[in-house]
């Protein structure tokens, strides 16, 4: 059986999210079992429509479409990314996922919503043959470090710069 | 109506296609008509087994599962690469469709199976309202200055460097 690899996609450039959904489409293609753990969201993205009908590839959220105050996180912010973080441990521990996708759970670190012990310990436990997805800006030098796929998003133009709002159906 | 934006990604790094594929799922998830164009890809790539059953999602490949040499490709490349331009043109005018991905069509520039004129000719008559997404390593800075929207993927690591081969349902 493959080891199964650790991911990493970082960085302020467009295209975490939607790569790790790639990723997953593609796994799910091959007929694997996916899981994606939203952290700090909990609006109902358009891609979301669209995992709905796609069996093998399921998705919980754990945030509140909310913006989070870093310096003074709200409790129901807290509790949320501990929820999404306990489920996570639940489903590796599970090992009846291929992959697993833990998006945004770099800015719940960053945020100290979750600790970068807890996430180091969890990737330490990961089972063979589960791919394991973290998503998210501003990742830890220590996650990058025991990872084994790193990406790094840069983001050379965006329109946002000239004032274009975010869009339905393209940000969203 | 939203005017459409052209989106670029580029760089080593992994994340370009499936990027692009995951932009195609919201797209598809908002009710949007999407089509990607597959430039020297031939092979049933996991993910299109998943396409395959998104109403809203179509897909089509210009080129075949083998390597193409830069310096000398073959006829049936060219010709390949030729075809898919030809269907990127008349699906663009068209004016049917929402977002239009053109898979690794940067690198079928570097190859100069495509021609950077050309490219450039057909950004400039993208139809108000269309996103138009280009992919591929060694996108040229032409593209990059006429385009909204570009995303470089650095790889910061790869365990290709320590010997890994590309594996089903997550490479391809």
């Amino acid at each position: 059986m493959d080891k199964g690899y650790i991911h990493v996609y970082t960085g302020p450039g467009k295209g975490k999210t939607t790569s790790a959904i790639g990723l997953g489409i593609r796994a799910a293609g091959a007929g694997n079992k996916v899981h994606m753990i939203q952290f700090m969201k909990g609006r109902k993205y358009c891609e979301l429509n669209i995992l709905d009908d796609i069996n093998n590839f399921t998705y919980s959220q754990h945030g509140r479409d909310e913006f989070v105050d870093k310096k003074n996180p709200e409790q129901i912010d807290i509790d949320l990314a501990r929820k999404g973080f306990e489920h996570a441990k639940k489903l590796i521990r599970s090992k009846k996922y291929d992959m697993i996708i833990l998006d945004e759970i770099n800015v719940a670190v960053d945020f100290n919503l979750i600790k970068i012990d807890e996430l180091l310990d969890l990737i330490q436990e990961k089972p063979v043959g589960l791919e394991l997805i973290i998503t998210g800006r501003y990742a830890k030098k220590d996650i990058i470090k025991n990872s084994d796929y790193v990406t790094e998003m840069l983001e050379i133009k965006h329109p946002y710069k000239k004032g274009v709002e975010a869009r339905r159906g393209c940000e969203y």
